[in-house]
């Protein structure tokens, strides 16, 4: 018979395809099984969609006395669905397994004691670093009230980031390109310096991986960015930060943040606003800020195996405890998490 | 903009978690789009259960100028579901993109056409070589009205499948492990001779992989098998084939081929009973007879890189044109696929 933990494996790998489409809502998955039968499964596949629970029970005539594995805690509560607690029990399931409480003040244990109230059986916890992982974003934000901050950045094995005139090096391949493309799919807003903005003109939108491209932001103190870029030409909306520049053009917005304090000013800005995630994607300069200023949850260096010589020095970020991946034949990608957001 | 190939890469993707549930069923996932938009998706989950492109438009409201990305033809046939094809001509769809036709007679190009008479611009072929590879049991069967065939055995660094007393050795590890029973949840059948089922007493069911458990064939032309064996034990069907026996118990049934053409009267019974996939699990003996005498598609060997000294030998197989995969620190996995299996 299968066991528990590999039908809760089998609920995060659902859930995870909510990956770059269900931003800031948590990835989510969930299987039904009785007698070692999958009657049903679904997983939440877009922001505003069903829940994976809904999914799951969709076309799953008889239910009861089933298991019901949910990577996330069931609601409690009707957000633009009705309660899943609700369903699990119109459908007489005789057990839930849990892999994660949501944080969430909104359930927050509440779907639990509904399931129990109801004589459900409830375990919590199978799998549950795996499923904290997944969901590291959504569960730092809601319990530290707080954007989470990811840094990526890329280099060449000599450890510059470009060449020393500014113009920009690919150091990325087929493959570390997707990842970063899934990254920005994954993450509620995007954020350069002005300097990257103005050197690399880049869209910063999801191209090469199925998702949702994040909020564009732009960290520019002095309101210096080139009229002409594609930042501010195409047809998506892009936050711009000033000292004290307030404008919008269209979908385009200039948002004053003052000159004191003025990186953790933007950061109460993200708070006031639900800003769950952001990627900052450099320069060196604005990754070095944060890092010095910010709590950053997250670093991404992805490393060519090719020197450059010289150029403009990558960020000094101490990676002791990254772990390094092969990513095709000249690529590694290295990943350190905080500590903090796993606790 | 995303291009066809990465939506389609993802329907893919989606197609592959109906791997355990669907046989004898082929795996097919569906998303639909709109500006860069996923506005739903789907896959077909369990044998019996919805399509593929049912599940992905459930919800979606508005599909107009959509595309849809199918990995396998939309069906034209009223089966245990209406005709796909009529479901995205009543969603005007604008365009449909397909992976792979559909061998299966009662589909062939029949969903395309009307399709096409609906004023649906159709495209097909993108990806259509990871397409054939996740499906190739499935084509293979409707192609050659023929059971496909995986021979799956496991061995010592220096080729041995036993110690010299019959007695059975683990070479896998716990991911191997898991690939085997993710291979048995993928096949319709599994199969070994009468010694292996007599010497290790296996189960042959799926337990550690999410998957439903093939169907059980023991070759024993003498009915030589235990009765105290799991096989005849347990509370699953087994089917034993014999030159002359013909008696069932209980739900194991012992099946006579006849001595003359055994081998070629059991892939007959095979074929009729439409068995699109067989996947023999040994022991050396049984896998040679089967090379000799029957077309093999699929030979997929574990080799744990620790040496047993003496037992029993490897069946034979030249596996020159085998990819071999690290799995785990001690273990390699070849897959070496037939060319006519992708043809």
């Amino acid at each position: 018979m299968l066991t528990d933990e590999i039908w809760m494996q089998r609920a995060l790998d659902l859930a995870q395809l909510g990956g770059g489409f269900v931003v800031p809502n948590p990835w989510v998955g969930c299987v039904v099984v009785r007698d070692g039968i999958m009657l049903g499964e679904g997983y939440h596949a877009h922001y505003g969609g069903p829940h994976a629970e809904v999914r799951a029970f969709e076309g799953i005539q008889d239910a009861s006395g089933s298991t019901a594995y949910v990577s996330l805690e069931p609601c409690s509560h009707t957000g633009k669905t009705p309660p899943c607690a609700n369903l699990l029990i119109k459908h007489q399931v005789q057990r839930v397994v849990i892999c994660n409480l949501d944080p969430n003040p909104l359930v927050a244990g509440q779907g639990v004691a509904k399931l129990q109230a109801a004589g459900i059986d409830v375990q919590i916890g199978v799998l549950s670093e795996k499923g904290e992982l997944i969901n590291r974003r959504f569960f730092y934000y809601h319990r530290n009230q707080r954007s989470y901050i990811t840094v990526k950045y890329a280099s060449s094995a000599d450890q510059f980031i470009a060449h020393s005139n500014g113009h920009a090096q690919v150091f990325s391949n087929a493959i570390s390109h997707q990842l970063v493309h899934r990254l920005r799919a994954e993450h509620q807003a995007i954020l350069v310096g002005v300097n990257t903005a103005n050197a690399d003109n880049p869209s910063l939108t999801t191209r090469s991986w199925p998702g949702n491209s994040p909020l564009r932001f732009v960290l520019d103190p002095q309101a210096r960015m080139d009229d002409n870029l594609v930042l501010l030409q195409d047809e998506f909306p892009t936050y711009i930060f000033t000292y004290s520049v307030t404008k919008s053009v269209g979908n385009k917005q200039w948002i004053a943040l003052g000159s004191v304090d003025y990186l953790k000013t933007f950061m109460t800005y993200c708070q006031e606003n639900s800003i769950q995630s952001i990627l900052i994607e450099g320069g060196a300069r604005t990754i070095e800020t944060f890092m010095q200023e910010i709590e950053v949850q997250e670093i991404i260096h992805i490393e060519s195996n090719e020197a450059l010589d010289s150029g403009i020095a990558a960020p000094h970020i101490d990676e002791s405890y990254a772990k390094k991946y092969s990513v095709g034949s000249n690529n590694s990608w290295r990943i350190q998490l905080g500590k903090e957001n796993l606790a």
